[in-house]
């Protein structure tokens, strides 16, 4: 029992704001009852490489998605497009292993620091954020790792 | 005039994937006319501090708020709650300047390089990202810069 477990879900994330590294939390599967899943059950999740801090792409999660990446460690997301779960680097092989993750202030972005093999962009670009833009011009900021042919042999998805 | 000129504005980021640096691409402009925001007008924006490489933040922007964000270099939101544009730190003081800016490979979400001023969070953490979790466990990984009392003496918002 933590003094948090007898907040209302939708009081909880306002009643962590002072929380502190000392305190005993709510399990994570209390917080993820609380977290705040969108209308169509996703929450946003930012892949950044552990170590470089680059970061690497945005993807969504609905909870399934999170609960698996949280306990086998290969992150999994939900692709909005095939509508079903989509864990990374099924067809590319580049896969993404989670190193840690964290929720936002108010419950509805998830932070994964990840180990991500060769490029996450299914370009073949190390990152999805590739097209610079300032006020009036764009540019391509890199190039790709791996020509995106050879990531996908027989089909498409990353 | 760039050979991505003629391109349908829903076939621009296809076009762009195999892009290098070396070529010239579409005004900024045009790139906003293509860029996916989802059916409430709003694209999410991760701001990472550029120099750090901290995720501090993701909110989310209109098309104003980021054409905005692109012309005075001074980060500006779109605020769900209150339905307004939102520039960060009018409450707080607690500002972000734009480095610079990147978009995805789809086109559906931005990437913010930032130079914040103390604690991007309204709780007076540095990053939004403060509650750690992992599959069964949960904890807070930072303490506040400065008291959020102090951050707001008259009102709230971030």
């Amino acid at each position: 029992m933590t003094r948090f477990d007898q907040v209302a879900p939708d009081a909880l994330f306002k009643q962590l704001e002072r929380a502190t590294p000392e305190d005993s939390l709510p399990a994570t599967s209390t917080l993820l009852l609380a977290a705040r899943f969108n209308a169509a059950g996703l929450i946003p999740a930012i892949a950044q490489q552990h170590d470089t801090k680059e970061v690497l792409m945005m993807a969504w999660m609905n909870r399934q998605a999170l609960e698996e990446t949280l306990s086998t460690h290969r992150v999994c997301y939900y692709s909005r497009s095939r509508e079903k779960l989509w864990r990374k680097g099924e067809s590319s092989g580049q896969q993404q292993q989670l190193i840690s993750a964290a929720l936002d202030c108010d419950g509805d972005t998830v932070l994964l620091q990840v180990e991500q093999t060769g490029p996450a962009c299914h370009t073949g670009r190390r990152s999805c954020f590739y097209i610079a833009v300032d006020e009036t011009q764009a540019s391509i900021n890199s190039l790709p790792l791996i020509d995106p042919d050879e990531l996908y042999a027989k089909k498409g998805g990353v």
